[in-house]
């Protein structure tokens, strides 16, 4: 066991602070990798903050980690020291059920997080990535292709495998068109990957004043989704479109943008439940779907996928000691597109 | 033109009387149908009543014929006088675009239904089956197997293509768990439809005395869905779930039954928008859909299916004169499983 720095919240209403969190010195199939960059999901801020009813405090959060290999246990295989290597949102799984035998270890039951899970080896709960080192079984570890600058990679661990697995799950492919409702952390990276796998895709939004960033970040089209004209130009058209908004909001408007056979997916998370018109979905045999993160097979075909294709995600660079700012701006949608902690700032702690 | 015998309703409020309507004389790819047998749908219900606001008075109802060829056009290749026939929702389409050329018919967007649509012939709005005559184009026209009872196959063209396209569209084959949300005439025909797939099927519903009719008509269980224990030891277990209840209720704790990429497919509309909670669908990529009637090749197959099985709807028949009556009861879900409205019945109008 070693000690390393970390950010942690004691309480749901406490800010960040330094402190210094235990790890697991790398048993034979660990991989210690020290951490460079770390992304900020909404998710961390939901945990943190108790948003859920889950939390066990003190929380470290952070799952959208990119870092360099450290140390690597005797049984190691694919991972040595000075690789560029990255952990997700899951650190283990039981490996038996059916979904870890098809790799899909997102719904295995006994699946744990990066961060607030139990802790098997320690005790208490795991620790994420708001730290300087991490210790996860080979077997949960991604590796990262050098071409990708590791600040604007980070992101792809979660904002990245949650939008492509579901563009890749229901076949989007060139010819389709592709609606992406939402242009934040999800929804820039959506619109990334379905205009690189070849659709023609729209991008929805509230905000006019985000039409031209939707097309430079690879949109055909942008559609202020509160005007009802703009949108019934549309009506009956999609293929599939990406909802990852996570603020209430009327998905019947997006549904009926389907045509038949349809699918609309659900990546954000509204705290309230959608109010689904039956009939949007009966004519047309449409669908409404929900898609969370990917496996690990998945995860390191995503990255594989951004180094062929110099995928990242936008981002803005910040030192830990600014973490609470983010997320307050984080809750005003102010960031593009995502925030990505410098590590190195925990040097300074 | 020639004069049938009918019931019409002269409007919202008014009963369904004895009238008389017109018919074209058959064209040449006509076929004319003595109406033997109509079943009558919840659809003939709210539609006499304007509960979807489109009606068109004076409305003849009926959606689920079965008849003899009378007549047929000049150029009718595949019927003649003395077939057994039949005729669903769907009289006519554009026969052009994508859809019709794919043979789903029932996503045309130039669709003609069998009643209360634009007549492109004599004018007004098409009349349905609570007739004693009809005249429809044979490519609307489907073949009935001999061995069938008419009576008990005229739901067939509602209640079973709704419940067999589906089942059919989702994979339903040997070795899948599937659920049938509701025991009425549409979920007496999923259950049928589902067990002669070779699923294992599991009946919900809200009432006890259901529980032996359903195992009757081929579940392997019926469970009390208001008893959240029974509920409880099915969680995430399905692989797909048919929801025929058209009733206020809480998709939301079907929806948790299914496993991962698990789907809920909707064939009743429910009025009231449904409350669905987006983390039933995240949690384990699975999807809510709905599903209407089916193409006309779709029609036939099953129609030939259920004469290879020996597959009927089970009936209660009454004379046209009950008609209002079986309305009223069907509003109290007393039928088991569906009205077939004997048209020789008319003969004494």
């Amino acid at each position: 066991m070693y000690d390393t720095k970390a950010y942690s919240a004691a309480s749901a209403t406490s800010p960040l602070v330094s402190t210094r969190i235990p790890r697991r010195d790398p048993t034979a199939h660990d991989v210690q990798i020290e951490i460079l960059f770390c992304g900020i999901c909404h998710t961390d801020l939901h945990s943190a903050r108790n948003e859920w009813g889950n939390a066990v405090y003190p929380i470290v959060p952070g799952h959208e980690i990119v870092g360099r290999v450290a140390r690597v246990g005797s049984a190691v295989t694919r991972y040595k020291p000075g690789d560029l290597a990255a952990v997700g949102c899951l650190v283990d799984s039981d490996r038996t059920c059916p979904s870890c035998v098809e790799g899909l270890e997102q719904f295995c039951p006994n699946q744990i997080m990066v961060f607030n899970a139990p802790d098997k080896h320690l005790g208490g709960v795991t620790y994420g990535g708001y730290s300087d080192s991490i210790v996860v079984d080979e077997r949960y570890v991604l590796r990262v292709p050098t071409n990708l600058d590791p600040a604007a990679a980070a992101p792809l661990l979660c904002a990245g495998i949650t939008t492509y697995s579901p563009l890749r799950h229901w076949g989007i492919t060139k010819g389709k068109k592709v609606g992406v409702v939402g242009l934040g952390g999800l929804g820039h990276m959506g619109v990334k990957f379905a205009h690189a796998f070849g659709a023609h895709v729209v991008v929805f939004t509230t905000s006019p004043g985000k039409t031209e960033d939707a097309l430079r970040l690879g949109a055909d089209e942008a559609v202020v989704s509160r005007d009802a004209g703009e949108m019934q130009k549309h009506a009956g058209s999609f293929d599939y479109i990406l909802d990852t908004v996570s603020a209430d909001h009327d998905v019947n408007a997006f549904l009926n943008l389907l045509r038949h056979d349809g699918n609309m997916t659900l990546v954000g998370a509204p705290a309230k439940p959608l109010s689904v018109a039956a009939f949007g979905l009966i004519i047309g045999r449409r669908s409404l779907s929900g898609s969370n993160i990917g496996g690990i097979a998945e995860t390191q075909e995503m990255l594989d996928f951004c180094g062929a294709n110099n995928i990242t995600a936008d981002v803005e660079v910040i030192p830990i000691q600014k973490v609470n700012d983010a997320y307050e701006r984080l809750l005003k949608s102010d960031v593009k597109y995502r925030f990505s902690i410098d590590m190195a700032s925990l040097g300074s702690e």
